[in-house]
């Protein structure tokens, strides 16, 4: 039984190194030695105790640009974390009655910062094939209220990637119609065809990256937006990091990227694996699907609806019991969260396996009422 | 001749390991070692590759509460830095029309995010004794806008510390016109008596606090604030760290933190033979004196007007030509701030000795034109 008071953050926080963490789409692969080496090396020169340059490295900086295959003259913001340049670009861009064009299920954080900026999302509903937005629907969403789309490319939670000439035509419909597209590519590096908004509308477009999911540095909190240089620097009046971000997490960037075609193609191999073996086991226990698959991304959506099971019980059962971390879906979706649990699989195939066995296990030890904890 | 486009921080950047860092208030000194054993170790464990206990690991939060004197049960956010706790309670407290009282000098940062909000600053002048704010003329300020008020104690950049009955005035003055005290105590650890405003007003008090200076960790960037918890949380709604902050920092900062006790009399005995030996240097120069002596921080202001030789130029020529980076006063104050340069001295002796050959040095190659770049 699940107490609605049950912190999982805070438990699997206390059982850190015992936890199979899929639940926080983070990547426990790698480059993790060429990480741990360019760490290790700025804790020697101890160049921490001074503040950043504010601007970020210009390593790093050519690095990003050159990563999204941008010019080196496009405007860069570096931030700590994605998650602070959405906060920032939805205070600077947003204001009191706009609306943004977004979807449910979606990473809500933003849906969060569009409304402290006074404005408000219109959630449009996806859990339906093709299981993201279309042109058709985007456009048909417009009002004149609108000022922004948010386009998560692929999407968190779902692991649906867009083709590329879905892109292009959510793209020029911003254009048109003057409006931001807000281009979120986290996930981007596990796709197979990964498009840039910004290929086919510069002007309007503006690319929030990360280096948490690809590079394994979440916990670090490094990303930005880029874009056109007079959008980014309207937004960078805002920014929340005017002495910049912290320079270990800049440093390890700095490193990962620079090695990033050595490691990719095997990261990619292995989150491409796990997620066969994902699918192998979720297609064994009754009433459970894949709304998406594969994934275009490091995660996907476990549909449980038709078990019987709850995502929170799910969650807190696979927690407690077998130290396997899987997130509940209210934290991604309003209206659909009940339907689905999220589980991510950049991790070592141990963890995949662990998952394997606690999955079954769970599904069926809550249908009978039979959990450990009773 | 200096240009104007000189990029100052820059140019120290790129020649970081030859530059004696005197113009950020940062902490060379340490506890370096305690610091760089605690980062070796969370490097090693992987944690950076999933994301922050949001909150702040239980650690942390039960060390900087207890640094403060502040009860277990206070409210506290942790930021990226005391700067983004600056950023979001402007953010949440301030409206169009505001006003904040507060100080020319000051730590203009501050400032400016009043300006985002909407709000605008007031700024007493201060650049005469007692180099502070006195609670008369605060009130004397207080204005039907008038909804905050900034004490910065110790100061930045003067130096100046408040005794307590001073603050125990101002603590009142809020109380009695309900306007919010933020008072932000980055420089408390290297004052002699450091008095906590939330002593006096524990309602109306926000307390913003860091690391990057007691704790030598200005390039990990943590920070936060503390005070009543409806009040924090209500801050809180404007956080810009949902996923939390770089679990290196917090392991650094723990580790400086539990050790506090241990070094921070012999760091408080450095800076003061520090800023003792700069003073001998300054009153060797003809023109040139300190406004405020001893600091209570670990910094203060050089007055050079009338010495002839502009901040902007001094700057410049000791940094390019001896690595001594000092800073010109107009990052600092508006109406003042042609006349003095802040130098900060948390650093070992010998960045110290460097101070006290370019500084007479590069005054008079200033005044006769001979400066090494003509």
């Amino acid at each position: 039984m699940s107490a609605p008071t049950f912190d999982a953050f805070r438990y699997a926080h206390e059982h850190w190194d015992e936890v199979a963490w899929l639940s926080q789409n983070t990547n426990h692969i790698g480059p993790a030695g060429i990480v741990q080496e360019a760490l290790a090396e700025a804790v020697r020169a101890r160049h921490y105790e001074g503040y950043p340059f504010a601007p970020g490295t210009p390593e790093l900086r050519a690095l990003v640009l050159r990563d999204l295959g941008f010019p080196d003259d496009a405007g860069l913001q570096i931030s700590a974390g994605g998650t602070e340049a959405l906060y920032m670009l939805t205070r600077a861009l947003l204001a009191p009655g706009d609306e943004v064009i977004a979807s449910d299920p979606s990473y809500l954080i933003i849906h969060r910062f569009v409304e402290l900026a006074g404005a408000r999302s219109r959630n449009l509903e996806i859990y339906a094939p093709p299981y993201r937005l279309t042109a058709e629907r985007v456009r048909d969403a417009i009002s004149p209220t609108t000022r922004m789309i948010l386009l998560i490319d692929p999407l968190n939670p779902l692991g649906s990637g867009y083709p590329a000439e879905e892109v292009r035509a959510i793209a020029e419909i911003a254009h048109d119609h003057h409006l931001t597209l807000l281009n979120d590519v986290t996930y981007r590096d596990f796709a197979d065809r990964p498009t840039l908004a910004a290929t086919f509308a510069p002007e309007e477009t503006l690319t929030v990256w990360s280096v948490s999911k690809n590079c394994g540095l979440a916990g670090l909190r490094l990303g930005g937006l880029a874009g056109r240089p007079d959008l980014v620097r309207k937004v960078a009046r805002f920014n929340t990091n005017d002495l910049g971000v912290n320079v270990l997490a800049q440093a390890a960037a700095t490193a990962a990227l620079r090695t990033k075609p050595e490691w990719i193609g095997e990261l990619r191999r292995q989150v491409r694996a796990n997620q066969e073996r994902i699918r192998a086991v979720v297609q064994e226990v009754p009433g459970a699907h894949l709304p998406v698959f594969p994934s275009q991304a490091n995660m996907f959506c476990i549909d449980i609806a038709e078990t019987g099971v709850g995502p929170e019980a799910l969650q807190r059962e696979m927690l407690v019991t077998d130290r396997v971390f899987i997130r509940a879906g209210s934290y991604l979706s309003p209206r659909f969260g009940e339907r689905f649990v999220r589980v991510s699989f950049s991790n070592p195939p141990g963890d995949i396996e662990r998952f394997a066995r606690s999955f079954p296990r769970a599904v069926a030890a809550l249908r009978t009422g039979s959990t450990v904890r009773g």
